[in-house]
């Protein structure tokens, strides 16, 4: 399970306050500290910052960089801010997120993902919208999967994103999100990462929403999860998924996860 | 979601001694609590008494029966002390525990769930023991189809048990539990019921290993569930599971339970 940590998004007013006021050290603590609680990769969002978002990205990575060796997850609307984030990039693979089932998008940016051997999330949507069947959007990524043929991008650098919506507006989202899961892992050496809070918006403790459905989506063959690392709770369900669907060898992550919450408890 | 509260079972200590005694105040508790917290059926099971199982378990089938009107899944080894309690189950209908794929005990106890119209557990095991994989598992599912074809019984009044085995001493295991689940639930018309608690032994803090197979399982399309319901953290993770898959319409339950639990601990 490849683990992204999700903070360093500027859709969080603190972040967003930190990037404007360039707050190295508030950035290097959010690294440092998801980096600690097990994230693999580090997610960078600066989005809102619109005409100075690449000028942004740029001082991000470089902060980021100067703390951690994790590789990054570059993750912007702009093709032109991912093309020139990517050559910052020290630690090899580079995640892009993200294309979408619109050409003009996907045209723009597998250049850079053959180019520099990046990953990339494909989220399957396109111009219309999210598509709200699991057979509708699993032609999304069969069409996702057309384009990458065109750039010659191998299928297993694609990580789709099926886009989990709220229960609380349609609650048939929970098992449509889960079959879509299947469907798109049923096309053949496809990946699947998701992010899972929108799953719970507008119910009560939405932790405890967000960590069953992780189960489920892992039960389900999730390959990476989009998540805040410093959440204990989705962290001990993840860690119980992988010791349950046998990704965590001799559940050895399990039970050191284990002693460490329990000796950090009895001190 | 069926619920069957698993408590009352003379494998536990504290409830041998109780029957032992014929302490029918500590039953009835027992009983209460497991109905407030949201069983549906009472499971009794006295089957370490042996020799005095029958008379054990027609006391408690009384007791029981003094303090709720809950439907009781009666829970024996024996086929005699199973056709002598479920005369005396006045709620219906009553869930039998169980039968295997052995035919004599198969032959023995499928006449009692058609003359008494009750459902019945049936383990996907036999007199070699539990298979290990799903595909053996569910070839002993439709052995036990054949004996109920046999005896007339309906399909839909089995519920198929795929014995969730512990991941501590084979990690396939919650897997196999998982794809044994899909492939009996695609025999058509069938039903599954599990316990859960078997899949932790010998790992720590197994309250979370239960409770995250228990959302795979709900995902997986489980029916019916042995649990205690007095365990918050089994009963908050069922209510999510079953808000994810729609089963819980509006999520009013889910919501409802959030509530109480609010309540009580704002009090």
């Amino acid at each position: 399970m490849v683990i992204i940590g999700e903070r360093i998004n500027s859709s969080r007013k603190k972040i967003a306050a930190a990037i404007e006021r360039q707050d190295a050290e508030f950035i290097k603590n959010e690294v440092i500290s998801q980096k600690e609680a097990g994230a693999q990769y580090i997610d960078v969002n600066c989005g809102t910052f619109l005409d100075k978002e690449t000028a942004m990205m740029q001082w991000l990575i470089e902060t980021v960089q100067s703390v951690v060796n994790a590789p990054l997850c570059i993750d912007s609307p702009s093709a032109d801010t991912i093309k020139a984030a990517v050559k910052l990039c020290k630690n090899k693979p580079v995640i892009i997120n993200s294309i979408t089932a619109e050409e003009e998008r996907a045209d723009a940016i597998l250049p850079t993902v053959k180019e520099y051997d990046t990953f990339v999330v494909a989220l399957t949507m396109d111009e219309t919208g999210i598509p709200r069947s699991a057979e509708e959007r699993t032609k999304m990524a069969e069409r996702i999967l057309k384009f990458a043929e065109k750039h010659k991008v191998d299928r297993k650098k694609i990580y789709f994103d099926p886009l989990v919506q709220p229960i609380g507006s349609d609650q048939a989202q929970g098992k449509i999100l889960l079959q879509t899961i299947a469907m798109i892992k049923s096309l053949g050496n496809t990946k699947i990462s998701c992010g899972l809070s929108n799953v719970s918006f507008g119910l009560p403790d939405r932790s405890l929403l967000n960590a069953t459905f992780l189960a489920m989506c892992v039960a389900a063959g999730l390959d990476a999860v989009m998540i805040d690392p410093l959440n204990e709770k989705l962290m001990s369900t993840l860690s119980a998924a992988l010791a349950l669907t046998g990704e965590d060898q001799y559940c050895m992550n399990y039970i050191q996860r284990f002693r460490k919450i329990h000796e950090k408890t009895a001190q």
